[in-house]
């Protein structure tokens, strides 16, 4: 067994197609420490057996994806929304508890886009806003953090009406840091001008819960969902946005996200073992660096 | 010949396929007053043809696309693209001489992509300000207006490293406002949460120098370069955008300028057709609110 980048965690979408029981094993397997989990394949063994399979594995828990979509105007469809979030936060807390020291109760936000038949871009957002004040009661109780993670702008339509982390900050502002934090990811973020100034807010307003990494390269893939590489694959330098990570304060897991069908086509050990590859050259030097500073 | 609404002007990409000789031939028929021209099909015919040509149609010539793409560092392929800039540049004025009364001198830069091999976007972004600095006194004297486009942030690696209207701006700042200003292209900026109020400082400092329309739907097409489409057949709200345009005091054409596949493939004479009856039912009816206003 190598030894990957203690920070470094495996974020399930990565090995996509394998249901917890592997993740977990291939994920340790393959040297490291922590792990991302998504709901589907908790649900597919259910929540106390995914906590117990998680305790066993011996690996953190950073974070669980997802929860949000919260952008449906009132009515059954927000209601039923609002809910399933619900659950998520109770799950994160379970999946957290069941880590190893150090599991992070973090889940997180994806907005959702602007409703079908809709073009209220500004109104999208505000239900996201209410829909924060609805949760963040419901996960203080929890003890779980919620996290808005801003998308990409080209997923502004059909998917985050939260595009910068500028933004998904003024929407956690009225907030508690420890309820209502901000995801930064790398893919999301990395173009926009303002970004480090805006992580180094996120570190004086004590809300920066996740740290996502992987890498943008052109021409993107025809499914604009699925265009996401291995850190190092492509235009993305990970030294400016990584050391104002750590600038922050941050010591936590960085998880390694990828949706792409070239990757999750490949062997999963052969993932985890680029993962972590890609991990040690292109983010590891800039979390040493800030280590020694 | 049906009327178009009086500020429409047909973008030369709308109609791709079509020789200069066509496009003027189309676009006036189609009842429309204005077009923006494109730089190949301008020198297919040469430069004084065009301008012939131009005025013999008798349609206000809106802006040139484009100059621009200065990112990469210093050598001869930069020599080259500033060389570029300049014929550009005088391209334009003699365009804008040679349009209806009410033309403007106007070429649309588009920033360049991060150079190949490279991660730096930010000495890719401190180019486009070099590049400015070289380019502004060629501008002043040809009485051009250099405006600078942001692109969506989705080109931000290959194609412009100027993804928000505010970092536009900011790269206009050092320069007289009739020489240096900005293009607000609906389909960038749309998901934008600071787009208004940076409208609302482009009129202030006097840099809105040309408004594209055409809209944005999910999903997108494989090749994100054609994923444009005829105003009101996507997300995108008209309406705010449209009146802080006017509320600038922007009183110029309106391109509309649509990349896609699909509409290219369709006859000339119905893409005429569709531009105009779009733009009348999206943005005209914000247009005339405010000259009524």
């Amino acid at each position: 067994m190598t030894m990957a980048d203690p920070r470094l965690s495996m974020n399930q979408a990565t090995i996509k197609h394998a249901g917890l029981a592997e993740a977990l094993r291939i994920t340790a397997g393959g040297g490291l420490q922590a792990i991302g989990l998504w709901r589907e394949p908790v649900h597919d063994v259910g929540l106390a057996t995914a906590a117990k399979m998680l305790a066993d594995s011996g690996l953190r828990f950073s974070s669980l994806c997802r929860g949000g979509f919260v952008t449906a105007p009132e009515g059954a469809e927000r209601r039923a929304a609002i809910d399933e979030n619900r659950r998520a936060i109770e799950e994160t807390a379970t999946l957290a508890a069941a880590g190893a020291p150090g599991s992070a109760a973090v889940l997180v936000l994806v907005a959702g886009g602007v409703p079908e038949g809709s073009r209220d871009l500004v109104a999208a957002r505000d239900r996201v806003a209410d829909a924060l004040a609805e949760l963040a009661p419901v996960a203080a109780s929890a003890g779980v953090t919620l996290a808005i993670e801003p998308l990409h702008p080209m997923y502004a339509a059909d998917r985050a009406v939260v595009s910068t982390l500028g933004q998904a900050l003024d929407l956690a502002a009225p907030f508690v840091p420890a309820v209502v934090g901000v995801v930064v990811d790398t893919f999301h973020v990395w173009w926009d001008p303002d970004v480090l100034p805006q992580i180094a807010r996120a570190g004086r307003e004590g809300r920066l819960a996740s740290y996502q990494v992987c890498d943008w390269k052109a021409p993107l893939a025809a499914d604009v969902l699925l265009a996401r590489h291995y850190p190092g694959d492509g235009v993305i330098d990970f030294g400016p946005m990584t050391r104002a990570v750590l600038a922050t304060g941050y010591r936590g897991d960085v998880e390694v996200e990828i949706f792409n069908a070239e990757v999750w086509a490949t062997s999963r050990d052969e993932v985890v073992t680029r993962t972590a590859a890609g991990f040690a050259e292109a983010v590891s030097p800039h979390l040493a660096a800030a280590a020694v500073g």
